[in-house]
This record gives structure tokens, C-alpha cells and sequence, in this order.
């Protein structure tokens, strides 16, 4: 049977077209319109596809980590593209990971822990020895677990390109999104899941959170924070837990199923037993030292394809459906992400 | 390093211990009285272990749906146990499975699609084709879809073992399930995560939910509900979307990742291109069919333990954390679930 044929698209948009397509203002106001599932009404995928070219945005390649996994049993290459998140989040941890690229300081390590639904793990697998731990390039601080969170001040004049002070969270993309378990609020900025905190004197906490495909900075325990030496990437049901705890610093855009689909590990909390059941790393660099990369873009958060977009993973009314949700939390808002056509 | 060391525990449960265990008893004041990490504090995963035999309950064996893939590349087996949903829930599609079962109907059938971040889909690979289909044991019927919802009523007297109206949505566990985008209230009772509407001239709506793992129906559009012979285990962020929307049978409670690390799908939404590309299915039978299958038990969902081990979820305040969520969501509070020891 065609079950769930309207599927969740994921990170890398997929164009599963089962009904003629509208024009996104006419379904703007169709979907607001609409109590309940109609056959014409577009699933989330098809809203996607029919975004006009100007609803996207570009990707800069210097924002791309990717990293390039030994080859399958078939011999098919394993190419993994990760977009690190932003200014002003996480930025110490990420200036980290450029220098280990630029060194090349991943190739030759290996994937050394995938405990099932929840992350995927990379690094020098004698990390944790002292006597043997790979030496990392100079000048890699440690940087203050303060960071993992932001403060954002409600006032006006900010012109960064991921300014925190204006739009306030009040204003950030929230279509949907119902009330969340793990903070005051959540929202969409910039193409970015973000949370923050109760207003107090005028200020917001701020920070990035964990949802399926998130690219977070291994660590020890407090206070140690982590170099971004070792990385993980959630392959299961967001852990919200893990949010002001540790640094997110991206989120992967396209090869998830790399990562994904792994061996599970076979030793505690996923760790491979022997150094045979590891992947080897080839190599990660930055988008810029990658020849054959292509570019990507996203669907704007602030355009109205993305709001069309959200109503409808919170209101599912395409012909699949016969109950429409009413609410949607944040990671069931994946950000759409595709090669430019 | 050694990141996010007090990991998920998943469905079944592992055992990582870093701090010498208190008993459960002094473990709730304990958790109920800090207000941020420390390192007495233990791990959810901690908590279980630590729990006494008596709150473990018992998993029937009848309630079991054991499904055996072909083995691996290496030879090794892949068994999937599933557990089935009780009364009152989805028993028009259980009913159908358990004579799929007997019939030994899925025999030579196929896991056929695997969608990244959603869902493993398995059965006839020619179902939607009606001259190759394989025919269905006689006796199927197309369930009502206003199946997917039972109705809960706030009054006393019911005795049965998974009674709706003693105790009330209001009685079910909650501690620590903040709210929740896409129901009026969620709740753990009798080992199941279930969501309920408001409250409307004394009764409830009242219906189990998509986590990861949750087992469900595959169907056609609406008004069909599929017959069971469909089946898809949920392998990403909680599809929450499709509650209500499809009949949940069930959860995988031991070898989910042998579903989770399957090759993903080659064609839309993760069906496979070709044949070969299907892992065969050997067998699905009940579990009381099952000659060396080991017995399960879950942390009952009314004990002590339980409490103490939800409200660590919802505020981890072990080594490893900084600063506890406060709150955690339904599908991040797994029912622990392990082999009787």
C-alpha cells in the first residue's frame, strides 16, 4: 500500500508531486482557509516545489564543513556536507573546526561511535588517551561554557546578518509552533531552530537547539567544553537534554543517510568494540577547498513559500490526511535545504 | 572525548555506570530536592538499573510480534521484537496482524522502504499492484478510521487492565511532560505514551502517539485504514503529524536497530528501485510461536522508579550536565524496556 505517501521530505528536499500546483499566494490563503484535509490542498514537499526561485536563499561555501567517509562495501563514495550555524552562536567552537580543516586534522581519524537514536560520532578514537591522542594544531583554546548560550537585547540598530536585537524573538518565525517543554519559547531565524529564555530587565538567553541531523561539539566532563576536535550528529529523536549543555555548531544538509545508517556500535553507549568496525575519515574541509561542491540554498525562513511551509507541517490537510495536528514542535519543522537547481 | 557519556538508554535499556547507586527511595527526595546538577545525581539510565525487581512488570509473550530479517552480510541473524499495543487501542488492526501472523503471511515478504529520518515500511513489495498482489488471509476487514481515537470517560469503575476511565488522562503519569504542540494534554499509563484532547462534556479523546520506534499501519488514502498487512516502524523525529491519522499497533522493544541501519531507499520516499535492494523478511510470527525467544519486562510505569527516572529526564542533573531542561516532551521519555534477567 502507498502508506504515508506525503512523507516527511528531510533535510535534502525530495519532489514527490501528487496534486496540480498552486501558485504560493493563492495557497497562502488557501491553507489559511482550510479547516480541514482537501484534496487540494498541498503537502509540506509540494509547497517546497513550488516555491518561486527568489523564496530561496544562498549558502555561502565558506559555511560548509565537509566531510568525505571511506567508500561503502560497494565502493560508492560517502560524502557528508555539514552547514555551521552562524554569528554570534557557538562561534569559538567554530573557529576551532576551521582550523582543524585548514590543518586537515580529521583525515585519517575515523567514526568511532553510533549509539541508536541518538548521535553518530567522530575524532581521533585515542582521544581519550593521553599517550597516544592525535596532537591538535595550536592555538585551540577552550572556551567557556557561557557560550553556549546567547543574550539578546530587545533594542534597535542591530545590522549583523544574524543580529539577535532586532528582530526580538517575539519576532522570529513561530507559525505553529506551539508551546515547547524545554524552553519559554522557540522560533525560526535566518534559516536557524533557535530558543530562548523569559524575558528579564529587557534580555533574552538565547541558543541553538538539538533536533534530528544537528551537529554538536563532543566533550568531557565539566568544564571542559570540548576543542570541536570531536564532533556528533543526532541520528534520532531530538535531545532536547543536551541544549545549553553543550555547543551546536551545525547541522547537516545532505548525506545524512551516511551517517545515519552506520552499524550501530557494539560496546557502552555505541562506541565500536574493535578499531576494524570503525569508519575512516578520508578527509573534511571547508566548502571553499572543495572543488566538485555544489551549492545549496534554503527556503527562506521569512518568505511566504517557508510560512505556506510550516502551516502545513502543523496542519497537514493534503489528501493523506483526515486530522489536521494543530500544532507542530520545532524539530518537525525541518529547515528545506536543496543543490541550486 | 568522552561525549554525552550519559546517553539515551534508548528502548533497551544498556547499562552505563559512573556513580555508585543510591536506592531509588533516596533517589527521589534526592532528585526532587536538587535544583541543578551534582554529582551524586544520577543518570536516567542509572536510575533503571538501580530499580528493584518489583518495579519491573511483565511483557506477555503473546503480546510479542517477532520478526526475523535475513541475516546480515556477516552471517549474523537481525530479529526485530515488537510489542503490541493493548486494549483498547487500534484492536481491529492488531486482530489482523495476529492472523497475518499465524498464517505466516509475511513469510517471503520484504522490508521495501526506508526513508531517512522517518520511517522502515515493510510487507508486499507487490501490494499496490493488483494482478501481482499476494492475496490476504480471509477475514481481514478495512477498519473504521474513528478507530484511530478512543473515547475516555470521567468516571470510576472500570477494572480492565488498560482501563481509559479509572484512572482519568488527568491520573496518568505526567511529571516532568511539559506541554505539548499537538494534543491538550500527554501522558504515560500502563507502559504507553499516550495524548488526549480537551475535555468536552465529561469525556476525552484519547489516543497513542508516534514516537521513535512506535510501530504502525500503512493505508492508501482515506477512507482506507490498511488491514495490518502494511507495517512501518518510525526510525527519526517523532511524526507526531500522523497521530490520529493512523492506526499505531504498536513499539519495537529489541533489535530496532537492525530496521534503523538499513540502507536508505533509492527511489521516492525511500522505496527501493529495485528488488535486490529489499531485505527479505524469513518470518513474523507471535511470540508465544517463538520457541527461544528470552522474556521482557518494563519498568511499570506506576513505580517509584519510573517517577524518578521521568523526572531525570526532564532535569539531568548528573556529572555531565550544566543546567537541567526543566521539562522534557513525551517521545524523550522512553519506557524503559529490557530482557527479564
Amino acid at each position: 500500500m502507498n502508506v504515508l505517501s506525503q512523507g516527511r521530505e528531510g533535510w535534502h528536499v525530495s519532489f514527490v508531486m501528487k496534486h496540480p500546483l498552486l501558485l504560493c499566494t493563492a495557497l497562502v490563503a488557501l491553507c489559511a482557509a482550510a479547516p480541514a484535509p482537501s484534496p487540494a490542498a498541498l503537502a509540506p514537499v509540494e509547497i517546497v516545489a513550488a516555491a518561486p526561485v527568489s523564496d530561496w536563499a544562498p549558502i555561502a561555501q565558506a559555511d560548509l564543513l565537509v566531510m568525505d567517509l571511506a567508500p561503502d562495501a560497494k565502493g560508492t563514495g560517502r560524502r557528508v556536507v555539514i552547514q555551521l550555524l552562524p554569528a554570534p552562536f557557538s562561534q569559538g567552537w567554530i573557529g576551532n573546526i576551521r582550523k582543524l580543516a585548514v590543518a586537515k586534522w580529521w583525515d585519517g581519524t575515523s567514526v568511532n561511535r553510533v549509539q541508536d537514536g541518538y548521535v553518530v560520532q567522530w575524532g581521533d578514537p585515542d582521544g581519550e588517551d593521553k599517550a597516544k591522542a592525535k596532537a591538535l594544531p595550536e592555538g585551540l583554546g577552550n572556551k567557556p561554557q557561557d557560550q553556549y548560550i546567547e543574550t539578546a537585547a530587545a533594542k534597535p540598530g542591530c545590522s549583523s546578518d544574524f543580529c539577535l536585537e532586532d528582530p526580538t524573538p517575539e519576532q522570529w518565525f513561530k507559525a505553529g509552533l506551539r508551546s515547547d517543554p524545554y524552553a519559554a519559547g522557540t522560533g525560526i531565524y535566518q534559516g536557524w531552530p533557535l530558543a530562548h529564555g523569559k524575558k528579564q530587565n529587557g534580555l533574552y538567553e538565547v541558543w541553538p537547539i538539538h533536533c534530528y541531523g544537528t551537529v554538536g561539539v563532543g566533550r568531557d566532563y565539566p568544564p571542559d567544553t570540548g576543542s570541536g576536535a570531536e564532533l556528533y550528529a543526532v541520528i534520532g529523536h531530538a535531545p532536547r537534554q543536551l541544549d545549553r549543555n553543550i555547543a551546536v555548531v551545525g547541522r547537516v544538509i545532505e548525506g545524512m543517510e551516511h551517517l545515519s545508517s552506520l552499524p550501530r556500535g557494539t560496546g557502552d553507549i555505541g562506541f565500536y568494540k574493535t578499531a576494524e568496525e570503525r569508519t575512516p575519515i578520508l578527509a573534511i574541509r571547508i566548502g571553499t577547498e572543495v572543488a566538485d561542491l555544489p551549492r545549496f540554498e534554503y527556503l527562506s525562513t521569512e518568505s511566504k513559500s517557508f510560512a505556506a511551509y510550516a502551516d502545513a507541517r502543523a496542519n497537514r490537510r493534503d489528501a493523506f490526511y483526515i486530522r489536521p495536528a494543530g500544532g507542530v514542535d520545532i524539530c518537525n519543522v525541518p529547515v528545506p535545504v536543496r543543490r541550486v537547481p
